[in-house]
């Protein structure tokens, strides 16, 4: 047992209940909290990467993060379905950083981290947006719900599995605490939530078990490729924590680092097979 | 008068007559082609960087692009008009490009810089596939031709008003020929240029004079844009061409640099206009 387990356990009540209330609230809440959830991680990634001397623009990244956000609200996906409006943004986002290099120093290297941070962070994050309103406002909601039940599974089903049968190292040289037996109990623990959770709105997932088992390993392979991408950067640039966001819980980006890659993925699952 | 050129005059002939053959034929031989620029200008691009120590994947890049092109393809979006494939494709290079660096050692600036290359290249040229046949194969043999023609007469009006009123220095310390006189007459001939060109097509392109100063102006600066940011990529490098390509011309990326940022452009322009 850790020290702060009682600190742990109250923010993460006071955290899930947040996100409940964002969550079911829709555009008008998350719109603002996706903004500030990309002021606190892209200051992150900011200090994380000047550890290792990389610059990151940081100005530049949370511009294009809120021209890609508003890119990203449903309505003018609506109106205006042939135009690839997140594409359009990231266009913006390229031509404004080069822009900005010839102007101010050309400095590649804060170019291209810049960029890999605005891929990482708020194009990932813009997919909530779509999600949320995908098929309709109602529905939604479930939808949106399913990449954050996956993840979260996966993070439970990896903690036990590992604890009680892990014996081979899964990254070593990464994430030392992680093991193959952890990373299937993962997969298997969010197979059974999403079968759990699917069942109870069929007319949203209408899903045979062999496609919920083929979106679970999908859903679970990502966020614990996330959580990894997520310690790779940690490791590179010699930190613990990406930063101190919630008591007992290291940074922001430490919290959300397995649900980034599964928001996007999920929204290609969805207008794929529905 | 340069003693290249005999050779630079025959060289650019053939190169046009060639270039005029692949876009008449369409995508048959885009698509190769397109493979072809990723290939020599991936390996410049990889070459020019290696200079200044920084690695590029690749490997990762060209498969990547492939990818991408695949995705780019128009009868995927005229059946599947609600899936963002362009988005699928930089999804997956993504994932795959975080997985490669977690097996391969953790190289950052490499997966940042392969990004970048990502999208300076095969992203942008992708567009030339949607281009093509946008809004069918007929009319879009026109709409392409329309970033080239507009990219060629920024080239010809910069270099003749630069050459008779060149006083001012455009970007001294990126790329020192270039004058504000000269990037102005750019933007008058590519005017010029687009006005002629599209009053051959009326029923592809039914804008006034107004809508037309404004395309040529977006597309004009674009294209000098595209030049100045590889200049940039060189001077950052420390390498005078990009490679060598057309004999008497220097490398592909020289070649191409100035359209690399009309394409994307053009394509938002049309879905947004028409």
């Amino acid at each position: 047992m850790r020290d702060d387990l009682p600190l742990r356990v109250v923010s993460a009540l006071v955290g899930a209940s947040l996100l409940l209330l964002v969550l079911w609230a829709g555009l008008p809440l998350i719109l603002p909290t996706l903004l500030l959830l990309l002021w606190i991680g892209g200051l992150e990634l900011k200090e994380m990467l000047a550890k290792r001397g990389i610059a990151l623009h940081f100005p530049g990244l949370f511009l294009g993060g809120v021209v890609l956000y508003l890119f990203s609200l449903p309505p003018l996906h609506w109106h205006f379905p042939q135009v690839p409006w997140r594409e359009v943004a990231l266009g913006l986002f390229l031509l404004g950083s080069f822009s900005f290099e010839l102007l101010q120093g050309a400095n590649l290297p804060r170019l291209a981290f810049t960029l890999l941070a605005f891929l990482y962070l708020p194009w990932n994050l813009g997919y909530v947006l779509l999600l949320r309103e995908t098929p309709d406002p109602h529905l939604g909601l479930w939808i949106l719900s399913l990449p954050i039940v996956a993840s979260f599974a996966t993070d439970i089903g990896a903690y036990f599995a590992g604890r009680f049968f892990g014996r081979n190292k899964l990254a070593p040289s990464i994430s030392p605490g992680k093991t193959v037996e952890g990373s299937l109990g993962g997969i298997l623990v969010s197979f059974l939530a999403m079968v759990a959770y699917t069942s109870l709105v069929r007319e949203v997932f209408p899903f045979g078990l062999l496609e919920l088992l083929f979106f679970s390993l999908l859903l679970s392979l990502a966020a614990q490729l996330g959580d990894l991408a997520e310690s790779m950067l940690k490791r590179y640039c010699g930190v613990k924590d990406s930063g101190r966001f919630l008591p007992g819980h290291g940074g922001l980006l430490d919290r959300i680092d397995s649900l980034l890659f599964t928001f996007p993925l999920t929204y290609y699952l969805v207008v794929l097979f529905t």
